[in-house]
């Protein structure tokens, strides 16, 4: 209707920071915060924006968005750590996503200059932070909220294998 | 220490799909989910990703990752809605961030093929849509967490003004 150009469809962005953490690969890392048994990582987040952490002590949580760097390519069906069937992968945490955007909710600890210490962190080391958003309940918090088919899914499994691994030989189950 | 090329500092995604909300502008629109009033929109997966909405319906929340398509450049310090002093952008949920990635936990109560209907937007009408996560209570929810300078920032605040709109001329307090 006007002579404006479509709207690009290629986002593009850059880290904020990095994330370090105990796991190198993601067979043995934790599936979930919640599963981690409080492991220990830091977030260092770029001198350019330091200032930007002002006033985040006094958050208990914060959520860290940041890149599946070390995940295979998208794929629209997986079979999820916490079950057995196949499912679609909107309704999965798994990290063969479209666009490779992980989110945790983790522990605030310290925080020294520009490098926050976290617990709870499920990410491979060396992770692209992209954001840090507090975790506020008010808008975060619905401890009642029905989780579909996770509700029957009784596992207790804490820890990935390497069935969302890029080095997983093809054809292996 | 090796011969690898530097890890490029440029991500790129593409939207999987597209968010519609009744807020044209962000003057009027609800400044999170939880003070929308259930306002009602849609989010609309692009065909190719339709197959990964399976197993969705079930879950009473879903995360929806989004990009703030009409923030303004990223600002390091902001005045936030909920608040009448500066505090450091990573601990608010203002738009103007560098990465520009929304995040709103919304109500999901019908899945009409690649059409998602839903309520609690927040918002702007067709914001490009990065990804859909379930809301697991296990993973998501911490109804005791600390919210620091919220916690004392009692604002009945609902909507937002147009503090973190591009329009806005400059110089404008």
């Amino acid at each position: 209707m006007n002579g404006d150009p479509p709207a690009p469809d290629v986002l593009q962005l850059r880290p904020i920071g990095i994330i370090r953490t105990p796991f190198r690969e993601a067979a043995g890392a934790p599936i979930q915060p919640s599963r981690s048994r409080g492991a220990r990582g830091t977030v260092t987040v770029f001198e350019e924006y330091r200032e930007a952490l002002r006033d985040l002590e006094g958050f208990d949580r914060i959520w860290l968005l940041y890149w599946f760097h070390l995940a295979p390519a998208a794929r629209l069906r997986v079979t999820p750590f916490l079950d057995t069937a196949e499912r679609g992968l909107f309704a999965t945490r798994a990290p063969c996503r479209p666009t490779r955007i992980g989110l945790s909710a983790v522990e605030l600890l310290r925080i020294e200059g520009a490098v926050l210490e976290v617990s709870g962190v499920d990410m491979l080391d060396e992770t692209p932070l992209l954001d840090i958003k507090p975790y506020v309940p008010e808008f975060d918090s619905y401890p009642e909220a029905k989780s579909g088919w996770l509700e029957g899914a009784a596992s207790e499994r804490r820890l990935a294998d390497d069935r969302f691994s890029k080095e997983r030989p093809e054809g292996e189950p």
